[in-house]
C-alpha cells in the first residue's frame, strides 16, 4: 500500500525568538514542518491535530495509513488533518541536526532539553500563526498521546476532544529502558559526544532494538519467531554469532532505523518522553472530552496504568472515557491494530454518529 | 548476614582429555571448582547438587544464604550439598579467563561454545571421579534449573528428584534480550574481539543492566523506584545526563557487576542459556520425580511457560508436580523469596515430612 500524500506541506517559523524552553534553555528560532490532509479553510469537521510518536513524522498517512483517506476515519473531505513534526525531531522541524544560526554548525549535543510541554506550545504557536484558533480534536498514541494530553492541560479552551492511546507518564520500567537506550548511543565511540559526522550506527541500532522489545509483547515474539533459527540459515547452536530469528529481526530493525533517524534527536525525544508527567492540579484544568485507550498487552505503558490515569481524571471532574483494545501487539498495537482502534476513535470523535 | 562458609572446597580435574563439546569444539582439559556444605561420606540424606544461575558460583550459601545452614532446608547435617561452578564461568572452573595450556594465553574469545548438556556432563564426570554415583536431588533456578532438567534427561538413573525454578527453554523475548546483551558487550571497543586486558566495562555494565530489567517485574520497579529522581539528588528534568532513580540503580548494578564477572564468560553462558531446549523424546527418558516451580511475575521465563513444560512432561508419562510462587520480584523471585520457595522445595525433597 502506498501511503496517501499530504494535500500540502509547509514550514512554519515561529514568531517567538528566541523560543524559551521549560528546562531553562532557549532556541534562537524554531521552524515546524506541518503536513496537511484536507483544507483547513473549508473542512466541515474542522481541524484535527494528529500527533506522531517518538520516531514518526508530520506525514500522518506514512504511519497511520489505514486511518487516513477518503471514507476512512480521518477523511480529508470531512476534516482538515494536520501532522506537525515535533520540536527536536529530524523530519523537517528544528532539532539537533538543524544548523544553529549562532554558530553555523548543527546543534548536535548542544540542542537544549525539550519537554512535551515545549513541543505542544510550539505546535500551538504554529497553528496560531496559521490562523487556527480551535481544534476539533488532538489525537495520538504513545508520545503522540502525551502531546494530546498536554494539549488538553495547557490549552484547555483550544480543543473539543483529546484522544490518547497507550499514553501515561512513563512507569519505572520505561524510564529504565529509555535510560539504557541512551547509554547504548552515548557509549558508542562514534557518537563523539554528539558531534558525529556519520551516525553512531551500532549504538543507535542497539537502542532501537531494545525499544523494539518494549514495543512488542512476549506472546507476539513467541508466535512470530519462537525459538526458530534466523531465517537466513544461521544455526545458533554452532557459533556465538549465529542468531535465532528474533535476533535477526532486531538487528534488521536496528539497521533500518539508523538509515532514517538521527541519534541526537533520539536522545532528546526519549528524554522528553521520560519527563512527561501530569499533576492532579493540571488534570483539573482539562475541559476537553478525554478518551483514553489502553492496549491489553502493552508492557511499556500498561493498560492498567492508562485505566488508572482515567480514574485520576474522573476524580478531579474531567469527562473521560476509557476503552481497551485486546491485542497481542503490545505497545505497537496503536499502529498495528487499525481495525480495532478505528471504531474507538470514531466513537470519541463523532459521538453522534456512533 | 554473613553467608555460611563451605565445609570444604576442591578443584576436580576431569579425566576426559580433551573434553569434547556438543557444538564440536573441545577443551584440552577441564577443571571444576566444587564447594561442599556437609560431608559426602556421612550425610544421612545423601548428596544434593545445587546448581547456580548465570553469574553465580559454587558457593551456594553466597547466593541462597537463607536456604543453607543447620535447621534450614539445605541442612549440612542432613545432606551433603555440593555446588559446582559451571564450565565456562569465571569462579574457579575452566572458562574463558583460564590459561589455554596449548598457547599459554587465556582462552578469551577462543573458548569454545558450551551447552547446558556439556555443563552437566562435566559435573557428572567430576562427581563420578569423587566416587559419587547417585544424587538425592538436583536443584536450581533459572539456568540452574536448566541444569537440573538436563540432569534428569541425560542421567535418568543418577538422581531421585529434579527441582527447577523459573526454568524452561528460553522464549523468544529472552532470546532477544540475551542477543542484545551480547551485542552491548561486543560493540564495546574495549572488548577487543575478546582479547581485552581490562574488562569492556561500559558494554558489560549495559548488558547487566538490560538483564536486570528482565530479572525484575515492572510492578517491583514501580513500587521501589516509581518516577523518583536519582537518590543522589540529580534532577532528571534539567539535563540529559541527570537520572531517575531506576536509572541510577541500573547503573550501580552494572558497575558492581563489572568488578565481579568476566565479559567472555558472560557471552559463553548466555549463549548456553539460549541453546537449552527439551525435545519430547528427551522428556520421555526422565525417571526422577520432577518438581517445577513458576514465579508469578517472571516475564523472562513466564510461569505459564513453566506450567506448559509440566504439561508436556505429564503427556509423556513423567511424574511431575507444578507449583507457583506469587511474587512481585519477577524472575529474581527464586533468590528473593526464600520464605515462599522453602516449603515448596521441602515438599519436593522430603515428601514424607511435609
Amino acid at each position: 500500500m502506498t501511503a496517501m500524500r499530504p494535500t500540502f506541506e509547509q514550514d512554519v517559523k515561529l514568531d517567538e525568538q528566541p523560543f524559551r524552553l521549560e528546562a531553562g534553555g532557549e532556541l534562537p528560532e524554531v521552524t515546524l514542518r506541518c503536513a496537511w490532509y484536507g483544507h483547513p479553510e473549508s473542512a466541515p469537521g474542522g481541524v484535527m491535530l494528529i500527533c506522531h510518536a517518538l520516531t514518526g513524522s508530520a506525514r500522518i498517512a506514512d504511519w497511520w495509513g489505514d486511518l487516513v483517506g477518503p471514507g476512512h476515519l480521518f477523511d480529508p473531505e470531512r476534516y482538515a488533518l494536520v501532522g506537525i513534526n515535533v520540536l527536536g525531531s529530524c523530519y523537517g522541524s528544528t532539532g539537533p541536526p538543524t544548523i544553529d544560526p549562532r554558530t553555523g554548525r548543527p546543534y548536535a549535543a548542544r540542542f537544549p532539553l525539550v519537554t512535551i510541554g515545549d513541543i505542544v506550545r510550539a505546535q500551538a504557536l504554529a497553528l496560531q500563526k496559521l490562523g487556527i484558533a480551535r481544534l476539533s480534536a488532538v489525537v495520538g498514541g504513545s508520545i503522540g498521546g502525551m502531546q494530546a494530553l498536554r494539549w488538553a492541560v495547557d490549552f484547555p479552551d483550544a480543543l473539543d476532544v483529546c484522544c490518547a492511546i497507550g499514553a501515561t507518564p512513563l512507569p519505572a520500567m520505561g524510564l529504565a529502558l529509555n535510560h539504557l537506550q541512551r547509554r547504548a548511543i552515548q557509549q558508542d565511540p562514534a557518537w563523539q559526544g554528539g558531534d558525529y559526522t556519520t551516525q553512531p550506527a551500532a549504538g543507535l541500532a542497539l537502542a532501537r532494538a531494545i525499544a523494539m522489545c518494549s514495543y512488542k509483547s512476549a506472546a507476539l515474539f513467541d508466535d512470530r519467531f519462537g525459538r526458530h533459527p534466523d531465517r537466513s540459515g544461521e544455526d545458533p547452536r554452532m557459533t556465538l554469532a549465529a542468531r535465532y530469528d528474533v535476533a535477526g529481526y532486531l538487528d534488521h530493525q536496528g539497521e533500518k532505523f539508523v538509515r532514517r533517524f538521527d541519534a541526537n534527536s533520539y536522545l532528546i525525544l526519549s528524554k522528553a518522553m521520560d519527563t512527561f508527567d501530569l499533576a492532579a492540579a493540571e488534570l483539573a484544568r482539562i475541559r476537553a472530552r478525554v478518551h483514553l485507550i489502553g492496549l491489553s498487552s502493552d508492557w511499556l505503558f500498561p493498560a492498567s496504568a492508562v485505566r488508572a490515569l482515567a480514574e485520576r481524571m474522573r476524580t478531579v471532574g474531567v469527562p473521560v472515557e476509557y476503552a481497551e483494545v485486546s491485542t497481542d501487539h503490545g505497545h505497537d498495537g496503536f499502529l498495528a491494530e487499525p481495525a480495532a482502534i478505528t471504531p474507538l476513535l470514531r466513537a470519541a470523535l463523532e459521538p453522534t454518529r456512533s
